[in-house]
């Protein structure tokens, strides 16, 4: 066997892939499974973004763009945070990427070297760390719990911030536990990281879907020192997970950096993907989006109500995403075998707790609401049967 | 002005993009400019590529594929070896990537530790040298010339392999010269790494772009060592750039863990493009493909008449890709001078030899025939009565 790089040991794969391969197995054997476990909205790309996608394909739009992407795209989303947000972000200041993971690859790669630290929440979304491992920057994951929203706090960075720390890594809304970061707490955690010279990293992937309150972005905080960096997605609000499209707002000095970047590392955005994008800004689109927003958060309303009836509780109403982080620890001491269990015995898929950290992981398993109402209503009724509550 | 990552330093930037952004502005003046430096085809992807890639939208196939890829397209690539080469390369070992780019990022990751050095050609592809310094590793460019074909060879590779080398980097046909490494030669050079358990790493981009032969393919290549990967592309030969799509071979042995590493990394290649490639593989495609390569060859061969009559030299034919890599010695002593006096004084523009490295970088430029007979008729006239010949 060839010696491979010393970081393959460190990164970490995914304990949810072999409940899928599970699930593909007995659905070959004809078993009818719920999946909630996949990071994925159930809701196709609307029509009209679609037809924009097929109009650009069918005009010849089929070269590469530039590597920040489509100038009418970039104008389009400064137009959103303006004219929904009231925040001015130019659009010289916005990167159009292949997924947020694109986005993820050059920030890494910009900002740390080898060594860097990078405060992170145990749990969190998992490429993150292993994003930080391809540059050998070093994850500081603090162990965070239903008292602080899962999320970090202004002490939390203060306390767990060392010599060697570069950075903090925020997500709100969060995967996996949906909660959001206050925006005065995001406020006070911007003035710590800035007190460090350090830079905040805010991931936003599943903004706007958010239920309890109109959503809000860290973007409208002052950023005199050029901190804030804010990476973003067509995948999730925006249904459009296929498409491989993404963003990223950068203080203006680095532009011309993470241009270089990206020209080296993927050249440009899918160029389909860029053209139907810009539909997804019309009025038509955002009702749409808006009306999808509604249904995820009735669904959001009946899991929480009838989850914590079978023993399964969520210590921490989450805001938004489409994600519960569920405290299973009153049915099992093992969530991995868990999610088996739930798998095999009534055919419910959800993601382990394992997936995303270490802490109190084996209390936890994350359910993803991206199924409709009869689905979920199916899914409870087959747990409750399951564990005979 | 914040402290980046020390790589930013070394992480080259393209002189092209200056001349492209004169070009652009020459074009606002209302100045006709011929594009020659530009690295993509001129042919648009074929109509019946963009309706199965139409068709695909419509039937709301726009969510993730798994991260290998869809199990139709790997199978359709190792039918095209098959049939094409008559090479048995199984779907499983076959990853579909978000350009080859992807690729790229995934195969660094996998081999190289902090100061691990990889053996390249300068000049070669830039950006093979800046995903190396991505994950710490050292490129090791070695100055080829026209008495290699501007290609490593078994010799090079067994005189400049030193303690911390971990793989030799070859692309065949190669961008910025054309030129391809026999089969023999590959083969010689495969002992070598293997000799030396090091990994021979393939660029296969510009694969089927040649005019003298048919194509081969280094898989063709006993592999007893599993030491072979090969990266390719859909965009070059198959026309399909900004679709962003490429793939790449593996050892079976490794497949798993570059599984886990695409799935952390960029989660799939983009799906639309996926169906709509399966299109490429069709006997209509390749009969237009076939044809457009015909084009391609009559095109390299009237420059490599008219070119020396310039006093524009090509040391070496070059067999492949749609790229000359000129010698422009007999005219001027700094070639990126030259390339800025050719756009402004006649408007054609092409890319100077420091983009691909520094070895004679200045006695270089790289004409790609990516325009139609017409304008590089047109070309050829200008650059004459610019320089009085």
């Amino acid at each position: 066997m060839r010696k491979l790089a010393d970081r393959l040991a460190s990164i970490t794969s995914f304990h949810v892939m072999v409940l899928m391969e599970q699930a593909q197995q007995l659905e070959m054997q004809g078993r009818d499974i719920i999946h909630l476990e996949v990071g994925e909205p159930d809701f196709p790309t609307p029509e009209n973004v679609v037809t924009a996608g097929v109009r650009a394909m069918e005009a010849g739009k089929t070269r590469y763009t530039t590597a920040l992407g489509l100038p009418a795209l970039r104008e389009a989303i400064a137009g959103f945070y303006q004219n929904r947000f009231g925040v001015a972000v130019p659009a010289s200041r916005i990167l159009i990427t292949p997924g947020a993971s694109g986005a993820l690859g050059l920030l890494n790669t910009l900002l740390f070297n080898p060594g860097d630290g990078v405060l992170l929440t145990d749990p969190g979304y998992p490429c993150n760390d292993n994003f930080l491992r391809q540059v050998g920057a070093l994850p500081q994951r603090i162990p965070v719990g239903a008292e602080t929203g899962y999320q970090l706090s202004a002490p939390l960075v203060r306390e767990h911030w060392r010599d060697h720390t570069r950075a903090a890594w925020l997500a709100s809304p969060s995967n996996p536990t949906g909660t959001l970061i206050p925006m005065a707490e995001m406020s006070a955690i911007k003035q710590e990281v800035d007190a460090r010279e350090g830079a905040l990293l805010v991931d936003e992937i599943y903004h706007n879907l958010v239920y309890d309150s109109e959503p809000e972005t860290v973007l409208s905080l002052p950023d005199e020192q050029d901190s804030l960096f804010v990476i973003n997605s067509f995948s999730k609000y925006f249904n459009m997970t296929g498409w491989r499209l993404g963003w990223l707002v950068a203080p203006q000095q680095h532009v011309s950096d993470l241009e270089k970047l990206a020209q080296n590392y993927y050249l440009a955005a899918p160029t389909i993907a860029q053209h139907a994008a810009l539909e997804a800004f019309s009025p038509e689109s955002i009702a749409l989006y808006e009306e999808r927003r509604g249904i995820m958060g009735r669904r959001r309303d009946f899991l929480l109500e009838r989850l914590p009836r079978l023993g399964i509780s969520i210590p921490c109403v989450p805001q938004g995403a489409f994600y519960l982080y569920c405290d299973v620890s009153a049915i099992t001491d093992d969530s991995f075998a868990f999610c088996q269990q739930l798998l095999n015995g009534c055919g419910v898929a959800v993601t382990p707790g394992i997936d995303f950290g270490e802490h109190q992981a084996k209390r936890y398993i994350r359910i993803a609401y991206s199924a409709n109402m009869e689905r979920l209503q199916e899914a409870i009724d087959r747990i409750g049967q399951f564990i005979g509550r």
